[in-house]
């Protein structure tokens, strides 16, 4: 037998665990000081009333044998994805019922989709870029390459058809900088991709934190999007769902090369290597997304895009430049004073014990700047925004 | 971009489908019989009390902020994985924590595990087999051989030292056959995957109904098998989960070639490509092993162990040939009078409305069996039972 020795060309991340033993240290040699996290990429609110409600009500149907459910679909429960068509229906977009795919999230089906995909293909990422795009390729063995995100374009790269990519990621609102593509924007990309043959996995995993009309809440609002691309989304931040699990795909049927069908190839992918995402958690899902549950979930939201403001507006005041904050949960600075971003990471942590995540973990783009986040709780960013006025200020 | 063309080359089943159409005609033409399905490879009795309590409890975590759980380790929850390790500790078995991976079903880590072997392996299953086995490979582009399994091995071939396979799968109790393999038989697998450098992906997903001590549980039950096995089970029979979706690989840390570690490779493709088990299903899954949990899915267990010995009997009282029904919820039977296995599907269906599948659907060796399961009622398994007997007594 042999391994997949790709595997040893993955790169080692050392970003969050570095994180991790350097604030340890700190707490221990000064342990009356109240460390601040505004790293933290998960939610911290419950889940919305209407949520547990639903979730309470499927266990007990677990619990008689009149409506005990065994194996459910693969591509998920009909119930949970007309909910998930409903919702793209209200921005203008009709899918079929067969191109929604109920997923265990995001993260999951972004790399389980690459099983449809020769391992021939030269995938594009962004830099910088969520490790993840680039892992699950090297694992495969495919070539990757960048296309730069930097202040120059807003760290919103746009396609060079010099460049020939087969497989394109994009990240929108972005993790890690929290800019996010115009609908115009996306519309290059999809003329890109057309014209190239190439294929865009989206990455929507933030589009609930959009509230300005021009910005791309699903990449099917560009035209011509349904021949090249898959669309990946997730309740993990839009409902908190991230310790819940679930999400759903997009993939729509005229994705077509060749006579082979993305659909058709991602259902039988899924009904061989899936058994769907459990019932009881379809039915929290599916709460989401009723008129009770999208009122609580938006109560949710307003907590984390409240921390979102405080933090862009204390940049704002400070002159310190920055994307994201407004349409996005997370604050991607440039370091102030000329510092790198691990220099920054220090300085926040020794002067005003606020911790957030070095620009550069992501990529060699991100040299120099420095990820915050909205995830906190309200009181812990407002002392946190205090902390870094009162440092910067002097 | 290219698609991946190897998914031109997995075989179409229409072996469920095609019984479906075919009971569906019967019922239209006939709408006053009673149709009896032994078919199912489906639980139909409720969840336990103990993992509804359970679930309901972790419910209640989730809706108030300070039991909130968000992103939970991709590996399963340390709660979770103690229990199982718990469990193989019961059959002698001493597993290391971290050699116990939480998962979402056996059929989903049997598929993903291949992502760390290269796709030049050779891969050994038996005929009949179930299929997703052979699906999962044909996909990566691997070489696929069989091993004969038939009435003169009873169904459980041995090794053969002249077949180089790099990559054997092994199920035991079997789907479909039922036949289950000794400790003495696995220990011989063990010993050619040792001899030939191979790795035996095991499939366990039905030990809970092995009884006779003289049978494997696990295949750690065999020296020398935590160099070349991989486990995988799933608490979809144990306990009734095939639509609550939770189950567990065990990757020994001593199963390494070439200076990589299938254990460290398998923990770095589930971080990258997996986020975990949800919280709530995870504290519903450790239940199953509270000894009040125990005690409640071994109630559930005696009813289809009660309708395959009900089948069983049922065989022998008629003199025909078959596996399993003992320590599986399988019966795997000869047709009588040397039909064919649709031929005899259609008979029981036209004659006594009794539905079951076709053994050819499982591979080539199953021409001529049929299987028959133990997850149907008392009430519709002794009917079915009745009108076999009045059918062949004659």
């Amino acid at each position: 037998m042999q391994f997949n020795t790709h595997f040893n060309d993955i790169a080692q991340s050392y970003l969050f665990s570095t994180v991790a033993q350097k604030v340890a240290a700190y707490q221990a040699a000064n342990p009356g000081k109240q460390v601040l996290r505004l790293g933290i990429g998960d939610v911290t609110l419950p889940l919305a009333p209407a949520v547990i409600a639903a979730l309470h009500s499927a266990v007990d149907d677990m619990s008689r044998r009149e409506t005990f459910r065994g194996y459910g679909p693969e591509q998920g429960y009909d119930f949970l994805r007309e909910a998930v068509r409903g919702y793209y229906a209200e921005r203008g977009v009709e899918l079929l019922p067969d191109e929604i795919f109920i997923s265990d999230g995001a993260k999951s089906d972004l790399g389980n989709i690459l099983d449809i995909f020769s391992d021939a293909n030269t995938v594009l990422v962004t830099d910088p870029v969520y490790p993840v795009y680039v892992d699950t390729n090297v694992m495969a063995g495919r070539k990757v390459i960048y296309a730069d995100a930097n202040e120059g374009n807003g760290f919103l790269p746009m396609p060079d058809y010099s460049v020939d990519a087969d497989i394109v990621y994009l990240c929108s609102p972005n993790n890690p900088t929290g800019a996010a593509y115009t609908v115009a924007q996306v519309q290059e990309w999809v003329d890109y991709a057309n014209a190239k043959g190439a294929v865009i996995l989206y990455d929507a995993a933030y589009e609930c934190f959009v509230t300005d009309d021009s910005l791309a809440r699903t990449i099917f609002q560009a035209k011509g999007a349904k021949t090249c691309a898959i669309e990946f989304c997730s309740l993990s931040k839009t409902a908190g769902f991230t310790g819940t699990r679930c999400g759903y795909t997009v993939v729509p049927k005229a994705l077509q090369r060749g006579g082979m069908s993305a659909n058709a190839m991602w259902l039988r992918r899924q009904t061989t290597k899936f058994n769907g995402v459990p019932y009881i958690i379809q039915r929290g899902a599916a709460a989401v997304f009723t008129p009770e549950g999208r009122s609580q979930i938006q109560a949710n939201l307003a907590v984390y895009q409240g921390n979102a403001k405080l933090i862009a507006d204390c940049m704002d005041s400070l002159g310190i430049w920055y994307t994201g904050g407004k349409n996005s949960p997370y604050i991607w600075l440039r370091c102030p004073g000329g510092m790198d971003s691990w220099q920054f990471f220090d300085h926040l942590l020794q002067n005003i014990q606020v911790v957030g995540t070095p620009g550069v973990g992501f990529g060699a783009n991100g040299e120099g700047y420095f990820r915050l986040t909205a995830f906190g709780s309200p009181e812990v960013t407002r002392e946190a925004v205090a902390r870094l006025k009162a440092l910067f200020a002097k």
